[in-house]
């Protein structure tokens, strides 16, 4: 990642395909070299004002390759606050490549994935956490994850975090003057009122963090794990679920071998399915390690779809909910009942599940269905389109849906816990305000204030060139 | 194809994927529309000037969905000569679907294919020839394919046509207005100069439609057919040809079954190979048609591949050059011989082999080869790659691209050639000046001055969402 702007970057900005096609500029040297490439109708593009339009052609070799519409951006109005051009061109790969080659030709280089956004991150147009915000917002594919994702763009997260560190700055800073008079242990903050403010801090930290569950729900869709018995029809049942023609089913990359996870949207929600390996008591070593695995991923899910093999006697069936209801946290999971395999049932399994039914079903949601006839899958579909309302997200609530972020709330959680203890403990104001640096400063990784290179290569490496 | 223009229609008009998409809007209502789906940072997009650009806010149900680039045209300098407004948003597909459905909400209706052009084109902005030259650059995939597009986008083709058009309505009028005489039998134009002046346009024709086996070749690659014995190695070397590294290899839809067409890109300069049934005499009539299909393939060709065995028998050699030679035609036709197979020569057939090659070197450009070893293949592609001069085309010459232009002009030609015959038998002038109406019409149905609405259908239906 070069990080100099003393460079004039292009880029293609625009997908593949299409009528019109965008071609990005920008850099100190952006208006000069256009007036090489672009001929407009009338005037330069290194005469025109900030904000101007205009119609032209694009040059290559001193032939015409193309007629353009030229935008025009001056320092420091413009995305990356460079002078920058953007060229809109016909879409044919073809003219995109020698409009580009004609800048390259001209001595802008090609952009690096993210160069424009990190342009703009160094040039303080925005801070990082609004940059990461700008991937996002690109890679949203549901309401809900690209309204997060603008809320973080327009300044949602920066802004939390402004006034937290704009509460600590000050704590700290009292502190450090009360060392400044030394030996006269002076108190220019009331311990109690800093306890009071640390508590608020804490409070507003893990409040942030508290939402990344929601976050990450909404960016990596709801996690649903389906869950039961070995023979009970789980895996027909994903595929009854991500075959369905309503559905719009994409696979996931990485997904682990041994557990099967696949995403789908129902009207407009995104779900993250995630098979799991029968449970049940087991004495079998390998089996046992097989079950501790599907217990996890059933913690870590938002619903939890127990299957139940319809077919199954009285006592089975009975046994295997318990098992179920064990394995999930019914405070924090929603629990549906799936009695699969209802096609098969003969006439003593209608009255053993009608007896089931009215037994759970005052527990927990309990659906009648059968996964290879692709029966009761509508009733499921219902279900799950309710949880949704849990993750329409608000106009302007602040949500975190970077892991990294996350993280670095639990990190900064760590000192500001300590700076509390250091106070009632009634430490030196040295060892609180140290504790209360390290917070601010770990703080300071989310938008940018406080980072370093290769922090900066990470984020800005995973963008789309043209961005 | 909706041809009226009192409604305002919208589409995502860039490709997918990429970091910056294009949404655009263009009708009498385009501008009070994105007054309420767009908000600027200052002012209205109904109050800005034409070829004004700001920065805004995108809403969709009173929300914000994006931040946006909007661009305003006014009536009539903008693409299709009406109020239009294009949209730069973040290249989500959510968000593009959120703003086009923000304006469908309020009053615009999805674009056709084309529709946006065939406004350009009801609008006067462009004639047809222009708008199809649209579709031809945007699926342009070589520099003299965009090339030849651009100059007929830019009215090449075009003021061909209204050169011979004025011509042509000259004679008309003055033949026309001799009949206004009736029976005094003068004569305006001289019976001597309408002859010069018609053959100086059928001339002019013959020029146009002479150069559509160029663009032929420059829009559908430059046609080579490999031919030669059965057990040749065709096949094999079509594969060598298509496998290779350097090339960007992409199968021809609609390929019929029995010759298999694939276009290969060599130094920017497309090349569509043909390959073709073994030929040889033969008196099975099945065998028959399909060496009479070579032929006909190997007459479409600007270059044919003759593949030769060199294991054969210097009788053999000899007598498949023959029946090569014969099936070309020389003075149109760049014959290449391929003495493939020289992997597997013995002793015998080196010599063979080089008293062949002194032979037919002599005549024609001669490459020992091993299609299956994939030695002196470089050699061929030296060889095609001299032709694509014959195809590199100047700035401003007018190649005609389009089936429907080339039919336009050979049917022109008849009527033509009817007056013409007409005047020198001194027919009535009437006759003359019906002939010469005749030609007119059928010449403005290239340009559009005489069109009807299926023609239109046809010729914009072809084209992508967004133009």
């Amino acid at each position: 990642m070069q990080l100099k702007s003393d460079q004039t970057i292009v880029a293609p900005a625009s997908g593949s395909g299409g009528a019109v096609a965008i071609i990005r500029v920008s850099g100190p040297d952006a208006l000069a070299i256009s007036d090489r490439v672009v001929r407009l109708r009338k005037g330069t593009v290194s005469a025109s004002k900030g904000f101007s339009l205009h119609f032209g052609e694009a040059l290559s070799g001193g032939e015409v390759v193309d007629e353009v519409l030229v935008s025009v951006f001056r320092a420091p109005r413009s995305y990356t606050g460079e002078d920058s051009v953007e060229i809109s061109c016909h879409a044919s790969p073809f003219i995109v490549h020698e409009i580009v080659h004609a800048f390259t030709s001209c001595g802008a280089r090609m952009a690096e994935a993210g160069e424009f956004t990190s342009r703009a991150y160094l040039n303080g147009k925005m801070d990082l956490s609004q940059a990461e915000a700008v991937a996002d917002l690109i890679s949203s594919t549901s309401k809900a994850a690209s309204k997060v994702s603008l809320n973080q763009l327009r300044g949602g997260v920066s802004s939390e975090l402004g006034k937290m560190r704009e509460e600590l700055l000050k704590m700290a800073s009292l502190l450090e003057l009360e060392l400044d008079f030394g030996e006269e242990e002076v108190e220019f903050a009331s311990r109690e009122s800093l306890v009071n403010l640390l508590d608020g801090v804490i409070a507003h930290v893990d409040s942030l963090s508290g939402t990344f569950r929601t976050g990450n729900a909404i960016r990596r869709g709801i996690p649903v794990t389906i869950a039961g018995n070995v023979n009970a029809g789980k895996s027909t049942l994903l595929n009854a679920i991500l075959g369905d023609d309503r559905a719009i089913v994409s696979p996931t990359p990485g997904t682990t071998r041994d557990t099967v996870e696949d995403t789908l949207t129902i009207d407009g929600h995104m779900f993250r399915f995630i098979d799991t390996a029968g449970i049940r008591e087991s004495s079998d070593d390998v089996e046992k390690i097989g079950i501790e695995r599907s217990f996890k991923k059933i913690s870590e899910a938002e619903i939890v779809l127990g299957v139940l093999d319809a077919t199954d006697s009285e006592n089975d069936l009975l046994n295997n909910l318990s098992i179920l209801e064990k394995s999930v946290n019914i405070q924090q999971q929603k629990l549906i009942i799936l009695l699969n395999k209802v096609d098969l049932t003969v006439n003593k399994n209608v009255n053993t599940i009608n007896k089931i039914v009215s037994y759970i079903g005052n527990k927990y949601i309990t659906i009648k269905l059968s996964a290879k006839e692709k029966i009761g899958l509508d009733l499921l579909f219902n279900e799950l389109y309710k949880v949704t309302k849990a993750y329409s997200v608000a106009g302007n609530s602040t949500i975190i849906i970077n892991a990294r972020h996350y993280d670095a709330l639990l990190r900064a959680r760590v000192p500001l816990v300590s700076a509390r203890s250091a106070i009632t403990s009634s430490l030196p104001s040295d060892l609180i305000a140290e504790d209360l640096r390290q917070a601010i400063s770990i703080l300071g990784e989310i938008t940018g204030t406080i980072t370093t290179p290769d922090i900066l290569e990470e984020i800005f490496g995973k963008f789309c060139i043209g961005k």
